[in-house]
C-alpha cells in the first residue's frame, strides 16, 4: 500500500468487437477487478486482428501505465495472433511453454488428444510465465508488465481470479452514489463547487430519463472515505436546500 | 459507392466506462450503424474526462480514418469537456451556436427556462454544424471529419438516425454465419485455408461452451456476396466431410 496511484491500460483485440457482432464485456469486468486491486484503468484501445495495430497499442500502453492488459486473440485459430504480436513488440521469439504444453495435454487427454493446432495455445513470447485458467486448458500469459487474457469473458474472469492479490496497487478508490429527480443542468454549479472543495475527489454525473421524468445519479470517488462522505453530505445539503429528495445509493 | 474502403475511428469519452460503473453500448451501436453505411470501424479508444487525453485520441483518429466519431461528455456539467477538447485539437475557439441556442430555448421553454449551465450545451467549436437530436434539446456536433455524439446510447442513436445516408461510404460488408458443434482447434486449418482462398474474405471464429459441449460460430465477411457464399459452401463441405452437422445462421 502506498499513496502512489497505480494505473493500467487495456488493449481489446478483436474484429468481432469492431464489427459490432459482439458486445464487449471485458472493459467493465477488468475495470471493476482493477478497482479492487487499487489500480485505475486509464485507457482502453480496441484494435483489429492485425499485428501492427496490436503492436502499436501494446507498445504505447505498456510504456504509459504500470500494467498493460490485453484480451482476445489467444485461441487456436488463424485469427489468433496476439502472442505473435506481443513477441514482436518485445523483440523476442515465440516458443512453446513446456508447462502450458503439459496443461493442454492433460486437458485434451480425454478430448481427442493434443493436435498441432491445439498446441498453438502453448505458444508464448520467450521469457513469459503462465496465468492459470481453471475454465479451459489454455492459460493466460504474463511477461514484463503485460498480462495477456482470453477474450471470452468468463475465461478472462478465471484468469483474473488467478491474479487477484498478485499485483501491487495503491489505496483502492472508494465510491458512494446518490440519486435525485433533478435535471443535471440545474445543479451543475453545485456539483462543480463540491468537487473543487476537496483535492482528489471526483464527482460523476449520470443523467437519465425514466417514467417520463429526468433524474441523475451522482457518484463521488476518492481514495479517502472521509472525503467521499463529506462531499456526499455537502451535495445532499445543497439538493435538500432546494427542496429536493436525495436517494442514497442512487435511483 | 466505390471500391475504396471507408473507415472510421471512435473515441469514447468517459470516466464512467473506465471505472466499470457503466457498460459501454456505443461501440457496438456505432459499429452496426457504420456497417450499414458501408464504413468500417477501424479502432476505438476509451479515454478519461481529461482534455489532453481526448485531444490525443481525436487528433490521431481524425488523421488516420475517414471519419472520427466521439461519444460522451457533451452534457451541461463540469465533467463535460468534449467541446473544449475538440476545439483545442482543431485550434479554434468555442462559440455559442445560435441555432443550438434556439433549440435549447424551445426545449426548456416549458421546463424552467434556459439557464447559464444549460446554455453550455449550445457551445461548439467555431465553424461546426449541428446534428439533430429528437430525443432531447441538445444537438450533436459536426466539424470537419469529426462527429460528436451524446454518451447516453438512445440519444446517440437518435443522432445516428439524423446522419443516416449522409456520409459517403463504400460497398457495405456482407456477412454470413454458420455454427457447428466442433472445437475450433479441430478445424483451424480448414478455416485458414478457406480464408486464404479468396482475397478480401475474412472468417471470424467464435467458440462457446454450452450445455456441456464445445461449439463455434464462423462469420464470413466480404464486400462480395458471391465470395461470402462460395466460402460458406467450402466451409460447409469441409465440416460435413468430417461428418459434422452445420447450422445455417449460427448456433
Amino acid at each position: 500500500m502506498s499513496d502512489r496511484i497505480w494505473t493500467a491500460g487495456l488493449t481489446v483485440i478483436g474484429d468481432e468487437i469492431l464489427s459490432g457482432r459482439t458486445q464487449d464485456k471485458n472493459v467493465a469486468q477488468l475495470a471493476t477487478w482493477l478497482n479492487a486491486q487499487g489500480i485505475r484503468l486509464g485507457e482502453v484501445r480496441v484494435v483489429a486482428d492485425r499485428q501492427e495495430a496490436i503492436v502499436e497499442a501494446v507498445d504505447t500502453l505498456r510504456a504509459r501505465y504500470d500494467y498493460c492488459f490485453t484480451t482476445g486473440g489467444i485461441g487456436p485459430t488463424h485469427d489468433d495472433i496476439t502472442v505473435d504480436a506481443i513477441a514482436a513488440a518485445l523483440g523476442v521469439p515465440v516458443v512453446i511453454h513446456p508447462e502450458a504444453r503439459a496443461m493442454l495435454e492433460a486437458h485434451y487427454e480425454t478430448r481427442g488428444g493434443l493436435t498441432d493446432m491445439r498446441l498453438r495455445m502453448a505458444r508464448v513470447p520467450e521469457g513469459a510465465s503462465l496465468i492459470a485458467n481453471r475454465m479451459s486448458g489454455a492459460p493466460g500469459i504474463h511477461i514484463g508488465n503485460i498480462y495477456v487474457l482470453a477474450g471470452v469473458p468468463h475465461i478472462a474472469a478465471g484468469m483474473l481470479d488467478a491474479l487477484t492479490g498478485q499485483l501491487e496497487g495503491g489505496l483502492p478508490l472508494v465510491a458512494r452514489t446518490i440519486g435525485c429527480w433533478v435535471a443535471e443542468s440545474e445543479i451543475a454549479e453545485l456539483l462543480a463547487t463540491v468537487e473543487r472543495s476537496r483535492e482528489g475527489v471526483t464527482i460523476g454525473s449520470y443523467p437519465f430519463f425514466r417514467e417520463g421524468r429526468v433524474g441523475a445519479n451522482f457518484v463521488v470517488r476518492s481514495t479517502s472515505q472521509e472525503d467521499v462522505d463529506a462531499s456526499i453530505a455537502d451535495l445532499t445539503a445543497g439538493l435538500e436546500g432546494q427542496g429536493r429528495t436525495v436517494v442514497e445509493g442512487g435511483i
